[in-house]
């Protein structure tokens, strides 16, 4: 096994090296799914079998590595708030994004109201669920599902993504703290658009039926400055992605997004579909589904493999 | 100007090109000073003169710049919180430190009780006051003011910082909310040393009297994985330097930390005697001091210093 | 004037001591007006005119005394919340009623989310906006507008009372915040019926349009232990009018419940319509409408005139 | 049995009635006493009996009744409140005692930091901790321990009353959450006599050993308009009673005031130490002491008893 070394930075692992930390994150990762629980407040999500437990990776070259369930599809859920967060900066701009949302670190659950209701009119960051919608009602408007279906498919490199129907219908049946959240922006004059429509057009966005290998991808565009490295694509501008990556990396993992960067030192995103999508350096994309969460809401296996990733592989973004 | 391309990572200008965004970064900082306040909960803080402004760089070659008030001494305050992680990982180890402070983004501003009394028993990291305050009461009974005097002596390179007497008993005067927040974690179980003698210490601590340039080489010591580059001595484990790193990262400007992580994406850590210490990679650390303060209790000329070198030196984190 | 004393309770005034008394109440009430605002958060709320005052009292013999704009129609808004307390407590009676709600004061404004989401999943109190909106839900699916219309006219002996249109579509309209409160408790399980009929029936019973004459009558009720003393009809249980009496001492006048406890003595319940009703002992109602409300969101000439009646005919309840 | 019947007023049961009444109270409170749980976070207090029970009566006439351990000795704990209003009120007024708290009900436990950190910056009322520590803080300079200990003999009619030491320093010992209220307070610049001396006043008041005996007679004093009626003696203005007893209504039992409210309707007063001290109309005192408690901190054979006694005895305030 021979290792690049890099001035100033950590070195870069062999494809063989790499190729096994892979195999045994998957080995560490399925072990520990017995540990967590299948999310339930949502009926279709029940429905996952907790045993199940997939990564894919995906570099800067076009090498693509995959174990277990990596083709199984799932909803996505709140890693789509990365995807609404770069449609906004695509299409407002840095400046008008952060004037409806606010990019600090909440340290609340994601779906607190707490938060909402006594520090600030402006949600805290865009990846907590009052974030996410704010940002939605915004695009409400102007935007169809299906034009944010487009932009997911090609972030992910993935046609085939589609509406989960039964989750959208479960989802929409069983938002109602959605529904408070949107309710209460909507008193307090933060959020403009139509409450109805709002939510509707966000229980469809994280209803999008994923892989892992999709989120492989989606993480692979973000490391690699928002550039599909296959098609030369330009998808996101270099500085949005240094922003998503920040945010990322402070809030993208609930109430312990401080513990995943001690850990793991790789942006992050958690969705409690058990998907967990990592933009690491390389550039690298890390797709992991894995549905037994615990008790923050991310996926224990997914968590698990990637420390294991991030120590073998010197992932750590503080690593320097 | 030639810069050195290193694939997978941003490049790294010349030395000519680093000084010259310095004077930049001095220029603009020292303009803004006039938008800022000079702190004043405590009497002897409120004396600071908010025009003043100083950088300080030290790199791990042994280069060093300065510009401005590079060389006056303030109380080092919110940024000793560092040293004190520092101190409790090198005598405690990691798992220790951990379980006296969790270690999330709280969202919260610097010395918020209510996080405190709602959410959990343990503080929510070790750089809010109640986190800091958690891990000197741990430490109160086997160590000295002056064994965590002559640690912070050696991670600054600076053998004249000392105890700021007026500062100190400034602090001691007014520090009623910081005795509020212990004598609280003492109630709930978590404090188990004496209150007294750790808000005693606690303020001690934020009384050393440093300069930018102790600073500067403070940030250089977390930058270059805890070893001091000129003596080689090793000051921190390399694990327990990414573990402060990232926590800098997350929760080291207050409640500005996910905008500086953001719009400049370093570990960086301040304190409201108008203190900014930064661990850029290269190594490079960065002290800057600049007594005007935001609203959020940040050194604005600091901040927007960072602002300026972090673009025109490519020093975002995330620029991967 | 002579004044009839019993033993262990306060001397009861003379006719012509307790018309002097109203008397003067009106004109310290009609002269504190201008130191009020009509509410604005409900658009036909806004058009009120904040100098109209009225009183009305009745009492147990009959006798009725009117000045001012006693007559005026305004929308009874939070007075509602005692005519549902009634309607919940006899048509389920006490336990049913008091599974839904706690019987504490909040000491919260009379919209808050925040102790909803943090203390306890059932709303503190009826008299709140979470506790009335819990309270309509149970009703919503057996009971119309109709039906809660006819106990209100009962009740206010104002067979007059009707639903105002144009407050009720203002209220729907930009009744957001209520919409927030319902979804909140929909999703936390408490809340079982459905929401949007909740809230509709909740907007309307809010709407209904009465005069201050009405909330003497209701008033009268309430302090006659249920029962109308002209009709000699027996409306609400004694033991549940104690029950009324005892929550709109501690908690009808949302933040400032307690100092009107203080300072009048006399179970009231306020409305942000400008209604203010009053259960004083003798048996006595009495009704006082005056749009412009203190920072709290009570009558201030309600208040005032309330805290000149209080000391002069000695109504204080804890006068004994 | 025969009831003088009173107009406008409810029925007084004959001496044989109420003696009955209360040996049954008596029974019903003792039967309960092995649901509750003496209090333990002072240790001194873990010591007490959790079956013990005993009641004191005392009327206007001078007779009084006594069951079970009447003449146990306690500490008076948050009883004491009352003691220290009516002393503020007695040297400083009305308007200047409410300078330094509100008047609310707080709707939060007897030791919340939360509202004094989010709301105000007063004190919600003088029935909660924060609110009396800061009445204390008031006296502190000018009056010592003995000045309010012969104010609370006075009222008590009870010349033994006195410090019981070891409950003194069990509290000054784990007396932690009082003190981080204080400083916060004083942080707050609300408090602003000295933090320690006040904390140590507000220690010796709670340690004041009492008896149900003691308690009756404070309570036959608040009742009777302030004056004792055996010596005839005027102890506090008969305006200020009706504020104490307004506020006992309202604030008296921790979180459970409203439930007190509504099923007793009795102002009354509780303290951890078991004490619980009501002001019934008559005039008449009671006084129980069961050191049992509820989840509330009250005394559950206390309210048990004093249920069946204002059922029995028409005690309800609201039973006009």
């Amino acid at each position: 096994m021979t290792e690049k070394t890099i001035p100033g930075s950590a070195p870069l692992p062999s494809r063989e090296a790499v190729e096994q930390a892979f195999r045994e994150a998957y080995e560490i990762g399925r072990a520990v799914t017995i540990t967590g629980k299948v999310a339930d407040y949502i009926p279709e999500l029940a429905k996952a079998n907790p045993r199940d437990f997939g990564i894919a990776m995906l570099d800067g070259e076009g090498h693509s590595l995959a174990f277990g369930d990596a083709d199984t599809r799932f909803s996505i859920q709140s890693v789509c708030k990365v995807i609404i967060l770069a449609f906004s900066l695509k299409v407002k701009g840095f400046r008008e994004t952060f004037s409806h949302v606010m990019m600090e670190p909440s340290g609340d659950a994601f779906n607190s109201i707490l938060k909402l209701d006594t520090r600030s009119n402006l949600p805290f960051n865009p990846l907590i669920n009052a974030g996410a919608i704010q940002l939605v009602s915004t695009m409400a408007e102007r935007f169809s599902f299906e034009d944010l279906l487009g932009f997911a498919r090609e972030l992910c490199m993935d046609p085939e993504i589609c509406l989960n129907e039964a989750v959208y219908h479960s989802e929409f049946d069983s938002g109602d703290r959605n529904r408070a959240i949107t309710y209460l922006l909507k008193s307090k004059g933060v959020l403009r658009g139509d409450p109805e429509k709002t939510v509707d057009l966000y229980f469809k966005l994280c209803s999008m039926a994923v892989t892992a290998r999709s989120l492989a991808s989606l993480g692979l565009v973000i490391s690699n400055d928002g550039v599909n490295p296959i098609s030369g694509e330009h998808l996101i501008d270099r500085e949005y992605v240094r922003t998503i990556k920040s945010l990322m990396f402070t809030c993208g993992l609930y109430d312990s997004s401080g513990r995943f960067g001690v850990m793991v030192g790789v942006p992050g995103k958690s969705g409690v579909g058990g998907g967990l999508m990592c933009a690491a350096r390389g550039p690298m994309g890390i797709g992991l589904y894995g549905p037994a969460l615990d008790e923050f809401g991310n996926s224990v296996a997914g968590v698990k493999a990637m420390e294991h990733l991030s120590r073998r592989l010197n992932l750590h973004v503080f690593d320097y």
